[in-house]
């Protein structure tokens, strides 16, 4: 019982500070989103695809989440966009504290219209963690079965929007889009579906389109 | 401070009942490997490949962990063996609790040699549950990258045994083993590596010699 009570007051500290973290983002006029996955489903390739293509258009940063290592930030460095990494020294998830942190030590909102957010990878525990975001974005490539909405149902659950990444190497594997997302919609009926594959490209238009809408939809 | 002193109270509760889990599968004669990974890896599908080859050859049993759904002992159901499934109900990792009680309900350890668990697709959390297992093996799929065990650190240091699968996508995908191999070993000097695919069958016989090699040899 005592686990359950303080691991309830450390969610509900949590959700406190990601609802003002959410008006900042509001006042600012800034979309903030949320990208989480399993390791290895494509987070920072999509970031580094979208960054190829959106960074010159609108002001936007990056927040990297990992459990060790600084290599995704790394990766995107070579972008001219601030980008924060950090390091959870061995916890799954980021929490709102972190992101709070983030912000002051790297970001200044009112020079941005959109914060990415790169969770730590794991389809389990962010889905707990409120971070202010307007958005979780799921990621699920088609190399890890069809049935991962099903498997990790409070994350797809809480996702406003799902990438189905590699879609490149469909030929190669057994994966339906079509179930894959019928099993989400299950579980959040208006969820957006992107198919796209950060190898050849295809499907990151219609992905960065949107994006640039939604952010320069979300005014001070 | 008060969460870390009962999250550490909690883990050392696990350690204690994993140590009597491990005293009771070496009394027994009973190899218990512990499967981790991310979702989709192919933990479920190795399993399927290794029964159809050695499901005749010793008994064993598979405790098989999930957060949700029962898909995974579904796909097990054609094999003569007794099989058990966790549903964690949101937890994002298997404890020693959970084996000792599926050890109580379905499983005679004077029946078996080889004990598979396969944990919840995670490569963070589980590395801290110690379940009484002989070896943790990790398994990684070409598609998810090969800086992985840089990434997860704890589960590779944690691990005995590595299977890399997937090997069937390598022409199609950015994955180098040798670099992935070498990045484990920093962590886990003795690691065993395989190389397979759960599609193709390439590499599984030197898989399933080695487990009943190593299950033969684990004498009660």
């Amino acid at each position: 019982m005592k686990k359950v009570t303080i691991e309830r007051r450390i969610l509900n500290e949590n959700d406190l500070l990601a609802a003002q973290l959410r008006s900042r983002f509001a006042a600012a006029g800034v979309l903030c989103l949320n990208l989480v996955s399993s390791p290895g489903s494509g987070k920072t390739s999509l970031l580094e695809r979208t960054l190829e293509r959106i960074a010159d258009k609108l002001p936007l940063g990056v927040i990297e989440g990992d459990v060790q290592t600084d290599n995704d930030a790394r990766r995107l460095a070579r972008f001219d966009v601030p980008i924060h990494q950090i390091q959870t020294g061995g916890a799954c998830h980021l929490d709102a504290r972190m992101i709070n942190r983030a912000l002051e030590q790297r970001f200044d909102l009112s020079d941005l219209k959109l914060l990415f957010i790169e969770n730590v990878g794991n389809l389990v525990c962010p889905s707990s963690y409120d971070l202010g975001e307007d958005m979780k974005v799921v990621l699920v490539s088609t190399t890890e079965g069809d049935d991962k909405p099903q498997k990790y149902p409070a994350m797809f659950a809480r996702s406003g929007a799902m990438i189905i990444n590699k879609i490149d190497l469909l030929p190669h594997v057994d994966f339906d889009i079509d179930t894959a997302i019928a099993h989400a919609r299950v579980l959040s009926p208006d969820i957006r579906a992107f198919r796209l594959s950060c190898k050849t490209s295809e499907g990151l238009d219609a992905w960065c389109d949107w994006l640039l809408e939604a952010a320069r939809g979300k005014s001070a």
